[in-house]
C-alpha cells in the first residue's frame, strides 16, 4: 500500500498537564475529531510512564477507528506530536522542557518505534496555531500569528500556510517578548515578559497583589478566603459577577495582551491574530479593550488588516495542528 | 531584445534628506555601485521637484554607465525604488509620507514613465535590508532581519531571500514596537517604542535630558554650549574622547535596542540581525552592551543561533536593495 492510499493520521497533544490524542482522514473532514482521547500526564512517574501512555493512547484510537470505520493499522500514515519546547524537530528531541522534566529526549522516536508508524514533532503551540489555520479560525487565511494563553504563553507563526521555525525551532515565543524593560521578572529570566502579565498565574497574582494592598471585591469569597486558591478562572468568575476589581484586572490583561499583539502587528502584519486558551471565555471583557489597545499602538494600515479572534477549535486545535503538522513535514503539503 | 539580454538595473533610494541612484550589473557583480549619484531631497520645494530630481539622477547615471561600460539605454532592465512609507507596492503608490509630505502619490509610475523604463516601488528600510542579504553582510543566510537607526528606526525582514511584506506592505516596523508600555512618547502617537528611544533625535533627547539634570559632561562644550545643537553625533563623540557620560548614554540606547533585538530573537529566531546607521560608528562600545542585552533576555537557543553585526553596504545599502527588490519583483529571481 503506497502513502497515497493511506486513510487516517494519528496527532498527540502533549501537555504538562494533560495528553489528548485522536485522528482526522488525510483530508481533514469535517474536523470532528475521530476516537478522542484524553488523559492526564503524570510527568511526575517519569518519562517511560508517559511515553507508554502516550502509545497506549494511539494504540487505543487506532482500534476504535478501525472498529468504526472498517480499517486496519496499515490505514494509518502516521503520527504527528506536538510537545513542550524547545526541541529539535530534526532529530525528534526534547532539548529541554521543565514541566516534564525532560532533557535530550528522543520523544518522536520512541512512540513511532512502539506504535511502528512514521511520526514528526514540533512545537505544541505551533501546533495549536497550525490546528486553527487548517480547520480553525484561519481556514481562510494564509499568514496568521497564535497566542496560546494557559500557564505560559505559547506561540506559533504560520506564514504561507506553513509552520515558520525560525534557525533554530524557537520562532514564535511571543510570550517571551519585553513589554517594560524593567518590569516584573519572568520564569525565563528575562524581565517585563507578556507572560509575566498575562498567563494564567500571572494574572492570579496581579489580582492577589491588589486584594492584599486592599482592593474591594468579592474575589477573596469565591475561594473561601483561601487566596492561594485564586486563580485566573476566578478572575473570570468575578467578572460574569460583575465585580469592578475583576473587571479591573481583566482590562490591565487586555492591555498587555493588546500591547504585545500590537507589536506583532507592527512587525509581522498578519492577517489575523487568534488567542486560545481560558481567558477568551471572558469574552468580549477580554476583546472589546484588547482591541482598543491594539488600535492605539499599531499603524493604522496594519491593524485594519488584522482580525483578532478567539480560537475556534476548543480542546483540539493541539491534535488537529500535529496531524496537519506531520502531513505537511512527512507528506508534504496540507 | 528579450529581457534575458538586459545587463543592467538601476536602484534609486529616496530618502527624507537625500537621494543615492545607482546602477549594478544584474548579477550584482563585485558590488560596486556604478553611475553613483547623490543630491538632497529638497522635499519642500514639491513632488514635482523631487521626482524632476530622481528622473534626472536616473538619466545621468544611464548614462555615465552608457558611456563608461559602452551601453545603451536598452540595456537596462529598469529601476527599483526604496521609498519611505507606508506605501502600497501593487499599485506603486506612496500612501503617506510625513517626511516628504506626499499623500496617495503614485511615484512608481511617475518616474517609470518619464524615464521610460519598468520600475518598482518598495519600502526604503526593506530594500537596505535585502540589500545586505544580497551582497552585504547577510550574503549567507537565508533569513535575517534589518534595523535602520537614523532620524527614525527602520527595519525590514528577510525569509527565505525574499522580502516579508505581511498582509498590507507594513511587516518589519520594528522600531514601533512597544519596550515600555508606559514610556515615552513617540511620534507614531505610541508610548514606549523602541524609536523613541534609540533613534537619533530620541539618544540627543536623552542625553541632553541629563545635562540638564546635571550630569558631569564635556558633550556641552562640543557644541558650545548650544544643547539645541546635540546630536547622536555629538554623543557618539563624547564617548570616543572617553567621557564618562556619553558612555552611559550610550550604553543605555544599547540596552534599549538590545531589548528590541531579543524581542525579534524570540519572535523570529533569524540567522542574523544587521544594524545600519550612523550610531553603529561606535563599535564596540555599542555592538558589547548590545549583545550583553540580547544574552540576558533571548533564549539561549536562539540568541546562539543569531549573529548581530554591523551593516557592510555603508551608504549603498539602499540603492544595492532597491535593484535586487527590482530584480526580485519583475524578473522573478534575485
Amino acid at each position: 500500500m503506497s502513502e497515497n492510499d493511506k486513510r487516517w493520521i494519528v496527532g498527540v497533544d502533549l501537555g504538562g498537564t494533560n495528553i489528548v490524542v485522536g485522528v482526522l482522514p488525510l483530508n481533514g473532514g469535517d474536523g470532528e475529531v475521530l476516537g478522542l482521547q484524553q488523559a492526564t500526564t503524570e510527568a511526575s512517574k517519569g518519562a517511560k510512564f508517559v511515553v507508554d501512555r502516550i502509545v497506549h493512547m494511539v494504540e487505543d484510537t487506532i482500534a476504535q477507528v478501525c472498529r468504526d470505520h472498517d480499517g486496519s493499522k496499515s490505514d494509518f500514515a502516521g503520527i504527528g506530536i506536538g510537545s513542550p519546547g524547545p526541541l529539535n524537530r530534526s532529530t525528534g528531541t526534547i532539548i529541554n522542557t521543565p514541566n516534564l522534566g525532560w532533557r535530550n529526549f528522543p520523544l518522536r522516536d520512541l512512540i513511532s518505534n512502539a506504535v511502528g508508524l512514521p511520526a514528526a514533532l514540533d512545537n505544541d503551540a505551533n501546533c495549536a496555531t497550525y490546528g486553527e489555520w487548517w480547520l480553525g479560525a484561519g481556514r481562510s487565511v494564509d499568514n496568521l500569528v497564535g497566542f496560546t494563553l494557559g500557564t505560559g504563553i505559547g506561540g506559533g507563526i504560520v506564514l504561507n500556510g506553513e509552520i515558520f521555525h525560525g534557525a533554530s525551532d524557537v520562532a514564535g515565543e511571543m510570550g517571551h517578548m519585553t513589554l517594560d524593560s524593567t518590569g516584573r521578572r519572568c520564569k525565563c529570566g528575562n524581565y517585563g515578559c507578556l507572560e509575566a502579565y498575562a498567563s494564567g498565574p500571572a494574572i492570579a497574582l496581579r489580582a492577589v497583589e491588589g486584594i492584599e494592598a486592599g482592593a474591594e471585591t468579592i474575589l477573596p469569597d469565591l475561594v473561601n478566603g483561601r487566596l492561594e486558591d485564586l486563580t485566573a478562572a476566578t478572575v473570570y468568575e468575578g467578572v460574569v459577577l460583575g465585580d469592578a476589581y475583576a473587571n479591573e484586572v481583566m482590562t490591565e490583561t487586555a492591555k498587555f495582551l493588546g500591547t504585545g499583539i500590537a507589536n506583532i502587528v507592527n512587525i509581522l502584519n498578519p492577517q489575523m491574530v487568534v488567542i486560545a486558551g481560558g481567558v477568551t471565555r471572558a469574552g468580549d471583557h477580554l476583546f472589546v479593550p484588547l482591541r482598543a489597545e491594539v488600535r492605539r499602538r499599531a499603524f493604522k494600515s496594519a491593524q485594519e488588516a488584522c482580525s483578532i479572534v478567539p480560537a475556534q477549535l476548543i480542546g483540539t486545535a493541539g491534535v488537529i495542528g500535529a496531524i496537519a503538522m506531520f502531513k505537511k513535514e512527512v507528506l508534504g503539503a496540507v
